[in-house]
């Protein structure tokens, strides 16, 4: 699978990453890294930004982790997603690195860094689990 | 300030909420209760609420809540937002009732109850941080 | 089942709150009442009860409002518990309150919160996510 | 500070930790390394080290990572915890390995994995959020 097709796949999978533009720039084993472009209507008042475009890049981020497991098949759901804000990002385009800590049967689990294109420093930190293979209980 | 002005607050505030037609049905001492209308664009694989909405439409009713305590003045950012889902909601609005638990002089703390409009069951719960007066730390 | 025969369960159970002579006040339908009576080794720097007497307190309350929806069949375990501390506890016994949001067939999901006896104000809210009738993940 | 001394503050600052035998056996530039033994009353049914003992480790080990950016000066209370149990951790020593992820001037956050003795794969993760130079809000 190509970056292209898992591109494509998570555009059309999640219309919110297809509207905001989010780019997959890299994926394999359990980790992914993706690109949320600046968009001016993404931002929050102090023209940071928003809290929710952070959790939505993360969400699909960790959807992509996910999916290098498994060849693409779109076998899971959040099941829970915690974000913690460590400093206002800059008003431009975010990175997020994401993790798989844990392929189980049943839940996975991972960790997702957000930062400001460019940036060392987090902006965001964010874990998460998915019910694998299931419906939501 | 009357749940109109509220609501111009909370879209010219959050371009996203503006762009989701996110609607302030209440407010008052705490508390709020806020509508998503449906989008097809916000729904995901299986055609349910995606994610990234609901936690958009959980950030933006405990910021109306806070705001409730503060006649509408804008001194608060979020901290962390913990979402977990319950079950797929149905495709179709979103009520989100929010709550402030503790109003603290620099950190405040609530929970969001996420329901698909017309069911008693929730399909999502959140709690979340705000830092108040204050920039992120 | 009587509220003598739940709190020698748990006791039995978790051998920590046996030590800590965690009280069942009472349960009922996805609801109980605990009570961790004052220990000089339960503080912390600065005289206050510590956070992981408080999380121990809420995990044995949660798996109780649980136990009162199965007849006292243990099938879950704690699959992740997130506490936030609201203020410091007065240096006496504490009680929590417990409550299921969702018992789910492989996910259950309650709230607890956490008050020094005697105050109104919580000192620390709880959410946490168990396993049903199932081994962890 | 030595690793001694360090061991000395933890146990006599949190008396749990001086109850259950904690170790510290590393700490530097805001990682540590903590151990807990194994003890017949920190399990719970099925022979498991019990959620309430993992997070109480956890919490020290924070805290002794934090101490490495001080010198050892305890200005700082958790604000919150979140655990995450990702497999069920065999009735032997746990190691925990902690790491600041931001040093705030007013919030400190950063994650703790934890594993049984002699096992590469994580029995649970954790991230949390310290108040810095302050009383909890």
């Amino acid at each position: 699978m190509t970056v292209e097709e898992m591109q494509r796949l998570v555009r059309e999978g999640v219309p919110l990453a297809g509207a905001w533009g989010v780019e997959v720039l890299s994926f394999a084993q359990g980790e992914a890294v993706l690109r949320l472009p600046h968009h001016e209507d993404l931002l929050r008042p102090g023209g940071t930004v928003s809290g929710p475009a952070l959790m939505g890049l993360a969400d699909v981020a960790m959807w992509v982790a996910l999916l290098s497991l498994t060849g693409g098949r779109d076998e899971s759901l959040t099941a829970s997603l915690s974000i913690t804000f460590l400093r206002a990002p800059a008003p431009r385009a975010v990175i997020a690195e994401a993790r798989v800590i844990k392929k189980g049967r049943t839940l996975s689990y991972g960790e997702v860094t957000l930062r400001a294109e460019g940036e060392d420093a987090p902006c965001a930190h964010v874990t998460t689990s998915w019910a694998t293979n299931a419906k939501r209980a």
